[in-house]
Protein backbone atom coordinates (compact mmCIF):
# COMPACT_ATOMS: atom_id res chain seq x y z
CA UNK A 1 0.00 0.00 0.00
CA UNK A 2 1.62 3.28 -1.04
CA UNK A 3 1.34 5.89 1.62
CA UNK A 4 -0.89 9.36 -0.49
CA UNK A 5 2.03 11.76 0.18
CA UNK A 6 4.87 9.65 -1.04
CA UNK A 7 2.64 8.81 -4.41
CA UNK A 8 2.06 12.52 -4.75
CA UNK A 9 6.09 13.29 -3.77
CA UNK A 10 6.85 10.78 -6.44
CA UNK A 11 4.02 12.62 -9.02
CA UNK A 12 5.47 15.58 -8.93
CA UNK A 13 8.33 14.76 -11.08
CA UNK A 14 5.97 14.10 -13.38
CA UNK A 15 5.87 16.96 -15.94
CA UNK A 16 2.25 18.31 -17.20
CA UNK A 17 1.07 21.07 -19.12
CA UNK A 18 -0.94 22.91 -16.77
CA UNK A 19 -4.63 23.93 -18.24
CA UNK A 20 -7.92 25.37 -17.47
CA UNK A 21 -10.97 22.81 -17.87
CA UNK A 22 -14.31 24.67 -18.60
CA UNK A 23 -18.09 23.68 -18.80
CA UNK A 24 -21.26 25.44 -19.28
CA UNK A 25 -24.64 24.33 -18.41
CA UNK A 26 -27.87 25.26 -15.63
CA UNK A 27 -25.44 26.30 -13.03
CA UNK A 28 -23.58 28.68 -15.33
CA UNK A 29 -19.53 28.75 -16.11
CA UNK A 30 -17.48 26.43 -14.04
CA UNK A 31 -14.04 25.87 -14.34
CA UNK A 32 -10.70 24.82 -12.48
CA UNK A 33 -7.12 24.16 -13.06
CA UNK A 34 -6.24 20.44 -14.30
CA UNK A 35 -2.86 19.22 -15.07
CA UNK A 36 -4.33 15.55 -15.27
CA UNK A 37 -5.23 15.97 -19.08
CA UNK A 38 -3.70 12.88 -21.77
CA UNK A 39 -4.43 12.52 -25.51
CA UNK A 40 -6.17 9.23 -25.89
CA UNK A 41 -6.68 8.42 -29.65
CA UNK A 42 -7.05 10.80 -32.77
CA UNK A 43 -9.70 8.14 -34.44
CA UNK A 44 -12.12 9.08 -33.24
CA UNK A 45 -10.00 12.41 -31.94
CA UNK A 46 -10.51 12.11 -28.09
CA UNK A 47 -9.02 12.67 -24.16
CA UNK A 48 -9.27 12.21 -21.38
CA UNK A 49 -9.54 14.57 -17.81
CA UNK A 50 -8.91 13.22 -14.29
CA UNK A 51 -11.16 15.01 -12.02
CA UNK A 52 -11.51 15.17 -7.61
CA UNK A 53 -14.79 14.26 -6.96
CA UNK A 54 -14.28 16.16 -4.14
CA UNK A 55 -13.60 19.48 -6.81
CA UNK A 56 -15.93 22.19 -6.57
CA UNK A 57 -17.20 21.70 -10.12
CA UNK A 58 -17.13 17.86 -10.42
CA UNK A 59 -20.46 17.60 -10.39
CA UNK A 60 -21.50 20.12 -13.21
CA UNK A 61 -19.22 18.30 -15.29
CA UNK A 62 -21.39 15.21 -15.17
CA UNK A 63 -24.35 17.06 -15.65
CA UNK A 64 -23.47 19.22 -18.60
CA UNK A 65 -21.78 16.57 -20.23
CA UNK A 66 -19.45 18.88 -22.05
CA UNK A 67 -16.10 20.30 -21.52
CA UNK A 68 -13.73 22.51 -22.89
CA UNK A 69 -9.54 22.09 -22.36
CA UNK A 70 -7.24 24.93 -22.53
CA UNK A 71 -4.07 24.59 -22.50
CA UNK A 72 -2.26 27.38 -21.03
CA UNK A 73 0.52 29.75 -21.63
CA UNK A 74 3.53 31.25 -19.69
CA UNK A 75 1.59 34.40 -19.53
CA UNK A 76 -1.14 32.52 -17.73
CA UNK A 77 -0.09 31.70 -14.54
CA UNK A 78 -2.60 34.23 -12.65
CA UNK A 79 -5.23 32.90 -14.23
CA UNK A 80 -3.94 28.86 -13.43
CA UNK A 81 -4.10 30.00 -9.91
CA UNK A 82 -7.52 31.84 -9.50
CA UNK A 83 -8.91 28.76 -10.98
CA UNK A 84 -6.83 26.31 -8.46
CA UNK A 85 -8.07 28.98 -5.51
CA UNK A 86 -11.50 29.08 -3.53
CA UNK A 87 -10.43 32.61 -2.83
CA UNK A 88 -12.63 33.69 -6.41
CA UNK A 89 -16.02 32.85 -7.87
CA UNK A 90 -16.58 32.01 -10.78
CA UNK A 91 -17.41 35.12 -12.07
CA UNK A 92 -14.34 36.42 -10.95
CA UNK A 93 -12.08 33.91 -12.22
CA UNK A 94 -13.22 34.52 -15.82
CA UNK A 95 -13.01 37.94 -15.74
CA UNK A 96 -9.10 37.23 -15.54
CA UNK A 97 -9.53 35.96 -19.62
CA UNK A 98 -11.29 36.76 -22.48
CA UNK A 99 -13.30 33.79 -23.63
CA UNK A 100 -15.18 32.80 -26.41
CA UNK A 101 -17.46 29.80 -27.36
CA UNK A 102 -17.31 27.16 -29.97
CA UNK A 103 -19.79 24.36 -30.50
CA UNK A 104 -20.67 22.97 -26.84
CA UNK A 105 -20.51 26.64 -25.16
CA UNK A 106 -17.54 25.54 -22.85
CA UNK A 107 -16.09 28.73 -22.31
CA UNK A 108 -12.73 28.96 -24.61
CA UNK A 109 -9.88 30.99 -23.79
CA UNK A 110 -9.05 33.09 -26.29
CA UNK A 111 -4.98 33.48 -26.22
CA UNK A 112 -4.77 29.72 -24.79
CA UNK A 113 -1.91 27.84 -26.74
CA UNK A 114 -4.87 25.48 -28.10
CA UNK A 115 -8.28 24.45 -26.97
CA UNK A 116 -10.14 21.22 -27.34
CA UNK A 117 -14.16 21.88 -27.21
CA UNK A 118 -15.10 18.14 -25.66
CA UNK A 119 -18.42 15.50 -25.24
CA UNK A 120 -18.21 13.46 -22.30
CA UNK A 121 -18.94 9.90 -23.48
CA UNK A 122 -17.87 8.01 -20.33
CA UNK A 123 -16.82 8.22 -17.49
CA UNK A 124 -14.63 5.83 -15.05
CA UNK A 125 -14.62 6.06 -11.45
CA UNK A 126 -10.75 5.45 -9.85
CA UNK A 127 -10.55 5.72 -5.95
CA UNK A 128 -11.42 9.83 -5.47
CA UNK A 129 -11.15 10.69 -8.99
CA UNK A 130 -13.58 10.45 -12.10
CA UNK A 131 -11.84 9.87 -15.33
CA UNK A 132 -13.92 11.70 -17.92
CA UNK A 133 -13.27 10.50 -21.33
CA UNK A 134 -14.24 12.69 -24.05
CA UNK A 135 -14.74 12.83 -27.88
CA UNK A 136 -13.31 16.64 -29.27
CA UNK A 137 -15.85 18.33 -31.43
CA UNK A 138 -14.39 21.63 -32.27
CA UNK A 139 -10.62 23.32 -31.62
CA UNK A 140 -9.35 26.82 -31.15
CA UNK A 141 -5.86 27.25 -31.61
CA UNK A 142 -4.88 30.57 -29.44
CA UNK A 143 -4.19 33.79 -30.60
CA UNK A 144 -1.69 35.79 -28.93
CA UNK A 145 -1.37 39.96 -28.32
CA UNK A 146 2.38 39.50 -27.83
CA UNK A 147 4.64 41.66 -29.93
CA UNK A 148 6.43 38.76 -31.48
CA UNK A 149 3.80 36.71 -32.00
CA UNK A 150 5.32 33.44 -30.41
CA UNK A 151 3.91 31.65 -27.25
CA UNK A 152 5.49 29.24 -24.29
CA UNK A 153 3.61 26.47 -22.93
CA UNK A 154 2.82 26.64 -18.95
CA UNK A 155 4.05 23.43 -17.28
CA UNK A 156 4.24 22.67 -13.91
CA UNK A 157 7.25 20.02 -12.31
CA UNK A 158 8.91 19.41 -9.52
CA UNK A 159 5.87 21.54 -7.74
CA UNK A 160 6.87 24.81 -9.62
CA UNK A 161 5.23 26.70 -12.97
CA UNK A 162 7.93 26.44 -15.40
CA UNK A 163 8.36 27.86 -19.24
CA UNK A 164 8.71 25.74 -21.99
CA UNK A 165 9.17 26.23 -25.48
CA UNK A 166 8.04 28.41 -27.96
CA UNK A 167 5.27 28.76 -30.92
CA UNK A 168 4.54 30.52 -33.72
CA UNK A 169 0.95 31.86 -33.69
CA UNK A 170 -0.80 31.48 -36.89
CA UNK B 1 -15.65 15.18 -37.07
CA UNK B 2 -12.08 16.32 -36.29
CA UNK B 3 -9.34 15.34 -39.30
CA UNK B 4 -6.66 12.91 -37.52
CA UNK B 5 -3.81 15.44 -38.49
CA UNK B 6 -5.79 18.42 -37.15
CA UNK B 7 -6.01 16.24 -33.85
CA UNK B 8 -2.21 15.72 -33.97
CA UNK B 9 -1.34 19.01 -34.72
CA UNK B 10 -3.35 20.63 -31.50
CA UNK B 11 -2.20 18.04 -29.90
CA UNK B 12 1.53 18.90 -30.13
CA UNK B 13 0.95 21.76 -28.08
CA UNK B 14 -0.17 19.77 -24.96
CA UNK B 15 3.50 19.34 -23.22
CA UNK B 16 4.21 15.89 -21.58
CA UNK B 17 6.39 13.91 -19.50
CA UNK B 18 8.57 11.28 -22.15
CA UNK B 19 8.23 7.87 -20.51
CA UNK B 20 9.45 4.44 -21.42
CA UNK B 21 6.53 1.67 -20.21
CA UNK B 22 7.89 -1.37 -19.83
CA UNK B 23 6.15 -5.19 -18.57
CA UNK B 24 7.74 -8.81 -18.35
CA UNK B 25 6.05 -12.03 -18.87
CA UNK B 26 6.27 -15.06 -20.61
CA UNK B 27 7.27 -12.92 -23.93
CA UNK B 28 9.83 -11.92 -21.89
CA UNK B 29 10.77 -8.60 -21.16
CA UNK B 30 9.16 -5.29 -22.86
CA UNK B 31 8.85 -1.44 -23.89
CA UNK B 32 7.38 1.34 -25.28
CA UNK B 33 8.37 4.89 -25.14
CA UNK B 34 4.74 6.67 -24.58
CA UNK B 35 3.71 10.28 -23.27
CA UNK B 36 0.04 9.43 -22.40
CA UNK B 37 0.99 8.84 -18.91
CA UNK B 38 -1.62 10.87 -15.85
CA UNK B 39 -2.05 10.34 -11.98
CA UNK B 40 -5.01 9.18 -11.41
CA UNK B 41 -6.00 8.95 -7.45
CA UNK B 42 -3.76 9.09 -4.68
CA UNK B 43 -6.28 6.76 -2.73
CA UNK B 44 -5.61 4.42 -3.78
CA UNK B 45 -2.72 5.74 -5.74
CA UNK B 46 -3.19 4.87 -9.44
CA UNK B 47 -2.52 6.03 -12.69
CA UNK B 48 -3.03 5.59 -16.36
CA UNK B 49 -1.32 4.85 -19.20
CA UNK B 50 -3.00 5.18 -22.78
CA UNK B 51 -1.41 2.59 -25.61
CA UNK B 52 -1.88 1.91 -29.26
CA UNK B 53 -3.17 -1.02 -29.86
CA UNK B 54 -1.38 -1.56 -33.21
CA UNK B 55 0.98 -0.60 -30.56
CA UNK B 56 4.08 -4.37 -31.19
CA UNK B 57 3.80 -4.71 -27.02
CA UNK B 58 0.21 -4.15 -26.68
CA UNK B 59 -1.15 -7.01 -26.08
CA UNK B 60 1.68 -7.91 -23.41
CA UNK B 61 0.66 -5.59 -21.38
CA UNK B 62 -2.99 -7.16 -21.61
CA UNK B 63 -1.55 -10.43 -21.13
CA UNK B 64 1.19 -9.82 -18.20
CA UNK B 65 -1.37 -7.46 -16.02
CA UNK B 66 1.75 -5.12 -14.79
CA UNK B 67 3.41 -2.26 -15.97
CA UNK B 68 5.94 -0.29 -15.01
CA UNK B 69 6.20 3.58 -15.84
CA UNK B 70 10.05 4.85 -15.77
CA UNK B 71 9.56 8.86 -15.76
CA UNK B 72 12.73 9.57 -18.52
CA UNK B 73 14.94 12.67 -17.15
CA UNK B 74 17.22 15.12 -19.94
CA UNK B 75 20.14 12.12 -20.30
CA UNK B 76 17.39 9.68 -21.69
CA UNK B 77 17.04 10.87 -25.45
CA UNK B 78 18.74 7.69 -26.91
CA UNK B 79 16.79 5.42 -25.09
CA UNK B 80 13.45 7.30 -25.26
CA UNK B 81 14.26 7.31 -29.36
CA UNK B 82 15.53 3.17 -29.33
CA UNK B 83 12.01 2.26 -27.31
CA UNK B 84 9.39 4.21 -29.91
CA UNK B 85 11.91 2.94 -32.89
CA UNK B 86 10.95 -0.27 -34.25
CA UNK B 87 14.28 -0.81 -35.30
CA UNK B 88 15.84 -2.48 -32.41
CA UNK B 89 14.88 -5.86 -30.60
CA UNK B 90 13.87 -5.73 -26.86
CA UNK B 91 17.11 -6.94 -25.84
CA UNK B 92 18.63 -4.43 -27.98
CA UNK B 93 16.50 -1.88 -26.32
CA UNK B 94 17.26 -2.82 -22.80
CA UNK B 95 20.64 -2.64 -23.25
CA UNK B 96 20.76 0.91 -23.61
CA UNK B 97 19.72 1.22 -19.58
CA UNK B 98 20.68 -0.06 -16.36
CA UNK B 99 17.62 -1.59 -14.79
CA UNK B 100 16.64 -3.91 -11.98
CA UNK B 101 13.10 -4.61 -10.88
CA UNK B 102 10.45 -4.51 -7.67
CA UNK B 103 7.30 -6.14 -7.14
CA UNK B 104 5.71 -6.46 -10.25
CA UNK B 105 8.87 -7.68 -12.43
CA UNK B 106 8.34 -5.21 -14.76
CA UNK B 107 11.78 -3.97 -15.83
CA UNK B 108 12.79 -0.12 -13.60
CA UNK B 109 15.00 2.07 -15.14
CA UNK B 110 17.52 2.61 -12.41
CA UNK B 111 18.41 6.37 -13.26
CA UNK B 112 14.96 7.00 -13.89
CA UNK B 113 13.89 10.63 -12.02
CA UNK B 114 11.37 7.94 -10.66
CA UNK B 115 9.14 4.86 -11.74
CA UNK B 116 5.88 3.66 -10.82
CA UNK B 117 5.88 -0.08 -10.14
CA UNK B 118 2.19 -0.82 -11.21
CA UNK B 119 -0.75 -3.47 -11.48
CA UNK B 120 -3.45 -2.96 -13.82
CA UNK B 121 -6.75 -3.03 -12.93
CA UNK B 122 -9.03 -1.72 -15.41
CA UNK B 123 -8.88 -1.37 -19.12
CA UNK B 124 -11.11 0.59 -20.84
CA UNK B 125 -11.03 0.95 -25.04
CA UNK B 126 -11.51 4.26 -26.55
CA UNK B 127 -10.87 4.38 -30.76
CA UNK B 128 -7.91 3.01 -31.58
CA UNK B 129 -6.51 2.63 -28.20
CA UNK B 130 -6.54 1.20 -25.00
CA UNK B 131 -6.36 3.23 -21.39
CA UNK B 132 -4.95 1.26 -18.70
CA UNK B 133 -6.00 2.17 -15.39
CA UNK B 134 -3.30 0.87 -12.81
CA UNK B 135 -2.68 0.54 -9.64
CA UNK B 136 0.90 1.72 -7.80
CA UNK B 137 2.15 -1.32 -5.41
CA UNK B 138 6.35 0.21 -5.70
CA UNK B 139 7.35 3.37 -6.54
CA UNK B 140 11.46 4.14 -7.01
CA UNK B 141 13.00 7.32 -6.91
CA UNK B 142 16.04 7.22 -9.37
CA UNK B 143 19.73 7.53 -8.83
CA UNK B 144 21.98 9.75 -10.79
CA UNK B 145 25.77 9.16 -11.85
CA UNK B 146 26.02 12.97 -12.46
CA UNK B 147 28.73 14.62 -10.66
CA UNK B 148 26.01 17.73 -9.76
CA UNK B 149 23.73 14.70 -8.08
CA UNK B 150 20.82 16.60 -9.80
CA UNK B 151 18.58 15.57 -12.88
CA UNK B 152 16.18 17.79 -14.84
CA UNK B 153 13.04 16.11 -16.83
CA UNK B 154 12.79 14.88 -20.03
CA UNK B 155 10.25 16.59 -21.81
CA UNK B 156 8.01 16.76 -25.49
CA UNK B 157 6.37 19.68 -26.77
CA UNK B 158 5.73 20.94 -30.51
CA UNK B 159 7.18 18.08 -32.07
CA UNK B 160 10.71 18.31 -29.81
CA UNK B 161 12.44 17.57 -27.00
CA UNK B 162 12.83 19.86 -23.87
CA UNK B 163 14.60 19.96 -20.57
CA UNK B 164 12.79 21.04 -17.73
CA UNK B 165 13.97 22.00 -14.09
CA UNK B 166 16.38 19.98 -11.98
CA UNK B 167 15.65 18.40 -9.30
CA UNK B 168 17.77 16.90 -6.25
CA UNK B 169 18.70 13.13 -6.12
CA UNK B 170 18.38 11.79 -2.37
Amino acid sequence: MIAANDFRNAMSLLTSAVNVVTTSGASGDQGLTVSAVCSVSDSPASLLVCINQSSRSHDDFLVNKVLSVNVLASQHETLSNAFASSKFNAEQRFQLGEWTRLQTGSPILKDALVSFDCEIEHIQTMGTHSILICRVVAIHQGQTNAVDQSQEGLVYFNRAYHQIGQVEVI
